[in-house]
């Protein structure tokens, strides 16, 4: 264990055991744990690695990384944890043992798995009753991200302990945002995106489907499936104004026109034999808000009935 | 009726009647009709309307519409016909009615109305055997952006009777697109586009109710969910280029890691008592991916498994 750096002290950094500052633990080394690794080597951290199955670790201890013979000797290594593995079931499997929790004590913890935001909440409770520091975060960009000015990193959880940790962070490239304390708020930010990202995602392989169907190849479908993609972030910002402002009008575009257009696709989808359950599913979304005497109203008005459980 | 005008010849206008090319009638005056007629009487068309329902022509004959009693009335009155309706039943309902069909007769019909390919195809036949010239489009963008750069058009059925109407349909602006001569083939565009554009849509309702079920509101959401929908365009030729190259490898994004999101996903909204009918039908469409053995695999194998009816 070496004595505390500058650097350390300038960024206010507290905790037990005098690491460097300039050194992190990276638990899991799956391909995001392994690319946050190769960041924090190329940043210059001193970095300790461990993970469950042994061997992961070949490639990143030539490039410099420690490898720690157990997760307890790999979280006393540094004063930072960085922890990305499947999900919370596996984060607790290492975090919760009795010996990694003892050395933890008094360390910090940046849960970057991802999970719903409810057991990261109770990771951080467990945390607090260790006396573990806890912060959890959340990944919204590939694994070929990390490093490069596009990842996009969200946190939560304690503010003046997310800043003593910032410069490692940093490391990881890209933009942090910290978006409050409640140590969900990151995972309710993923959640709420990745609903997007996959719900898009999973449209649009049906798209391709049903193209190829039609005669059409996934390429010539292309530039005009990016000109959909396009003009969708002006439509979200314009539908977010209105549904926080509770502006429902349907104007030129009611639901009932979307419910029609939604029809001639699962028709279509169907009539090739290909499952249109997606495009049902949405279509009874649109249908239950027209049936609750919303049909002149805009599409947006479908989140607020969702949301509504009276 | 007068005379043909040298801007008929220079198009290479056929057909009887011997109306100006430089005039075209309108059916339908919904909000697309409304902006179509619009768009027309904007670039000095000499512009005839109908609509089912009277009295929707009133503002658009003040600004210079003629106003048909009939729609054979109408169809008579130019060379091209415009059909823009809520479907196929609607427009069916108009044009194949004999007087129409009569008037109609030698004159060419383009119709914008949005349904399924097969209805097109439909309609296309029909025409053929009553004389009538036929094209078959699709409008991709909002009422707001025809007669703007930003209106998009596709076009399918006889390429040289395309090119004839083209300096016509030019006036409604933006970008056009001839996609193949089978009638079809633009609804087939509009059809996958649309699925898309409308899955992505309600998975950003859906979202917008978890994301205020989790105390987020959908002005703090906004700007990442724009950064997702940035993000979107690039995927989607990525997978493009995947899917006809035959190219399924996972990489660092197997089925697997999608799966295990949207289970996440799920959990979330049901926690909150909201439906999660759309994440679900995205979710069986993985894991039935999975369960055909391309766990590993990268998301595009779902478009092909979707698409194989083996």
């Amino acid at each position: 264990m070496s004595s505390r750096t500058e650097q350390q002290e300038q960024h206010g950094q507290g905790g037990q055991g005098g690491q460097q500052a300039s050194s992190v633990t990276v638990l899991g080394l799956g391909p995001m744990g392994r690319a946050l690794t190769t960041a924090f080597l190329e940043a210059g951290l001193r970095t300790t690695v461990w993970n469950r199955t042994p061997g992961r670790d070949k490639e990143l201890v030539e490039r410099g990384a420690i490898s720690a013979p157990s997760p307890e000797a790999a979280v006393a290594a540094s004063e930072l944890t960085v922890v990305c593995v499947v999900n919370y079931d596996a984060s607790d499997a290492v975090l919760r043992r009795a010996e990694v929790a003892k050395a933890l004590k008094g360390r910090t913890v940046v849960n970057l798995t991802a999970d719903a935001p409810d057991r990261s909440r109770s990771t951080a409770d467990w945390a607090a009753d260790h006396g573990v520091r806890y912060l959890d975060g959340a990944i919204m960009t590939p694994t070929d991200s990390i490093g490069t000015p596009d990842a996009v990193f969200l946190h939560s959880g304690p503010l003046e302990l997310y800043r003593e940790h910032q410069p490692v962070l940093d490391a990881l490239g890209g933009t942090h945002t910290h978006l409050g304390e409640d140590p969900g708020r990151a995972a309710s930010y993923e959640i709420a995106l990745l609903d997007i990202f996959w719900t898009s995602m999973a449209g649009y392989a049906h798209a391709l489907a049903v193209a190829k169907a039609e005669g059409i190849t996934a390429k010539e479908l292309a530039p005009f499936a990016q000109g959909i993609g396009a003009i969708l972030p002006p439509i979200f910002e314009d539908y977010a104004a209105k549904l926080d402002a509770g502006d429902f009008s349907g104007d030129d575009n009611p639901i009932t026109s979307a419910v029609s257009s939604m029809h001639h696709i699962v028709h279509t989808s169907e009539a090739h034999g290909i499952d249109a359950s997606l495009m049902r599913a949405a279509e009874g979304m649109a249908r239950r808000t027209v049936g609750r005497g919303h049909g002149a109203d805009g599409f947006v008005r479908i989140a607020e009935i969702l949301g509504d459980r009276g």
